[in-house]
């Protein structure tokens, strides 16, 4: 197409003032349901039309229906960025188009997502060796994780848990058709190891960052236990392994490295973009087990193992890319100085709300996420939640802990400033006068 | 960043580049294992890098281990096509980065992907109500139609397929624990109906366009005996699927529209870039059985059902914003004059085969893939393939049919014309000279 060079110029500029005005937006959209399809044409066009075209209804019609995921007010779920360099490794991405279904469909492909994971490996201070691929989520290593358990120890159907950990492991268990036994949590919300019943279980399921409030599941205990008695145990750091690349925060993660399976999301807190969720496994083998399959077509000459073998998956975009050039345009102290901030901006808001007479905490902070409420009902702090939402000026979400409804301040956006904070807090405090 | 609109300048001259030149590169690439992985540094940076230091290390580098899908002589597999408008696409996509975990965290991106699902259903002539969503790969697809159905049959589990479907059948029912009954086929490799046996089955996988010799199951004659027998039909129309865009061509999809289940993969015939894999279901409510699994933290007011409820992921990237772009810069004009120019391509080199002395045609041709081989032996065409492969000029693949090595032309890259399939032919035949 002859414009390409031309439509690529106003994509790239429609992507920058987007970046420079992202804060500009409402966070959370305030469209109806139905209201964005109600404003697209109802059918395919049969002539074809110019790119600009899809600029502009990007513009016109899109746009009210974006959650700015981008906007340095989003404080709602886990914050997320995808970093400049991640982007335009995207466009890199589906100019080359790979598919990676063998290695010499694309050994670029498949090379560099073992160097890059290995890097990731090392920044987060996990030894070697380890296979280490790229997921499109989470829960997808959630499901790779516990089929290879299952391959391991069919006769075991259950998987160990908490009320806690995130919702794709009741996902994957019951697309396994494996059995979820719920182990009992402490008052920080933690796993308690000296409850843990592996008892016929396969697979046991940790966490490193919880998704409600970001506990810290006591990892060295769980895995002695999971280790003596032959119990494949998955670490889920999706939000949270990103900390370890700090050295001072890596003891929240002792004992992960005698994990059988660690999942850590770079499109979280890595500032890389939607979708790459990194899987880290010491038993390959057993990875290779549940999951290889090569079909006549696809038998070559070369001594190399697919990453196709590793997971469901046959086809494999150039994830590895953004991932490499996100690690390389921040580097090691880029990385930790943001996530330093991050740490930093959460602990200051935690001391406002702490000092705050009407306000209390309701976790312990470990990381970037803040847990609170206002004293009050359930139904007060979710008028203020929906007040601080609707201002448009902030976004953020709840959770239930112990059967309280509990207000969420998630920091993880790159462009997030201690003014954005505070913002945050006044927005807060504001909406509950009314 | 502040360099973005400049890195971004450079980036979408990379590619402009990239794509102007990508039929002057050897199209299979010839590193040899681990070659890439030894000259990328062992360890990452400590510092900051700047962009422009991956594009050098992406050219001087990565690139030699790219195998060109983007050529016009890449005929291997299923060729595809990451067309311009699904590369811009993905820059946006990456500029936005939503994560599209329920509704309200994008409702943009939940209802265009319900719209630009219901356009690619009118473009396959596929009647309505039909829910479609879009999953990463086929693979996928398989996995989330063979739990649905085992959700609503979960006294049976055997899924009948033939020896001529796709691998990532075999592999979902292995992860679902299901087992496989292998259905005898003709000798244009398609489901012999009358053989069919469906007695406690809970699926039935049929394909139009399978991925050895692109042959057609009878589609409507395994849908009347699925549907009187309550079994799931799931249709792998990953590659041909597309061609149902050209009414001339949806004679080969009769009955379809009965299935329970279709896949059909843009990324591989409609020109998107990967991943993106569409699929429809008529059974909508079977799936949210199957998947539906909504935690506190996710709990909102709107009456909406999310598209996470439907499938494995939470996490959902803005792929319907590539696939809307395609069919619109395409149109439904567009789509077909290609679509239609790869099978006129396939027909005439078809006729090549046939009257060449020597040679021979192994399967019929419905689209765009041709199966032949010279008259001779498995090791000559082996080595016919890899002379062939090694040549740089254009890149093949192979498969088996009736135990025999035979050669597969696929067309299907967008930028192919007749001299790139002529060069072929006469590639092929000179490498059987030596």
């Amino acid at each position: 197409m002859s414009t390409f060079r031309v439509d690529g110029a106003a994509a790239v500029d429609w992507v920058a003032r987007y970046l420079e005005s992202v804060g500009d937006y409402p966070v959370l959209s305030s469209v109806e349901p139905g209201a964005i399809k109600a404003a697209l044409p109802a059918a395919p066009p049969d002539a074809a039309e110019p790119f600009a075209a899809v600029l502009r209804d990007l513009d016109q019609i899109l746009l009210p229906g974006i959650t700015h995921w981008q906007s340095p007010r989003h404080f709602a779920y886990f914050a997320t960025t995808a970093a400049e360099p991640g982007i335009l490794a995207e466009l890199l991405i589906a100019g080359l188009n790979q598919v990676g279904i063998l290695w010499r469909a694309s050994p670029a492909l498949q090379e560099l997502e073992e160097v890059t994971l290995d890097w990731l490996r090392q920044l987060l201070g996990l030894p070697e060796p380890l296979h280490g691929h790229i997921e499109d989520t989470a829960s997808s290593g959630l499901i790779t994780a516990l089929a290879a358990a299952r391959a391991a120890n069919p006769d075991r159907r259950i998987v160990v848990c908490s009320e806690h950990t995130h919702s794709s492991t009741a996902k994957a268990a019951r697309l396994l058709e494996l059995e979820l036994r719920s182990t009992p949590a402490d008052a920080a919300f933690a796993i308690r190891a000296d409850q843990l019943d592996l008892s016929g279980a396969c697979a046991v399921v940790a966490t490193v960052g919880t998704t409600s409030s970001a506990a810290v599941d006591p990892i060295a205990a769980v895995a002695a236990r999971a280790n003596d008695e032959g119990v494949w145990l998955h670490v889920d750091a999706a939000y949270a392994g990103a900390a370890a690349v700090c050295p001072e925060l890596r003891h929240h993660f002792a004992g992960w490295e005698r994990a059988d399976s660690i999942g850590v999301n770079p499109h979280k807190w890595l500032f890389a973009p939607m979708d790459c969720s990194a899987f880290f496994c010491r038993r390959p083998d057993d990875l290779r087990r549940a999951f290889s399959l090569v079909p006549d077509y696809l038998q070559v000459d070369e001594d190399v193992v697919s990453l196709s073998e590793f997971s469901s998956p046959l086809g494999r975009r150039f994830r590895a890319l953004k991932l490499w050039a996100t690690l390389r345009c921040f580097g090691r102290d880029g990385l930790q100085a943001i996530i330093r901030e991050h740490v930093r901006l959460a602990q200051l808001f935690e001391s406002w709300v702490e000092s705050e007479p009407g306000w209390e905490l309701c976790a312990p902070r470990s990381f970037s996420l803040v847990c609170f409420r206002k004293v009050g009902s359930d139904e007060e702090n979710e008028a203020i939640m929906r007040q601080a939402n609707d201002s448009g000026e902030i976004f953020l979400s709840h959770t239930k802990l112990d059967g309280r409804f509990v207000l969420r301040l998630a920091i993880g956006n790159a462009r997030t400033t201690e003014a954005d904070v505070a913002l945050a807090w006044e927005v807060l405090r504001r909406a509950t006068v009314r």
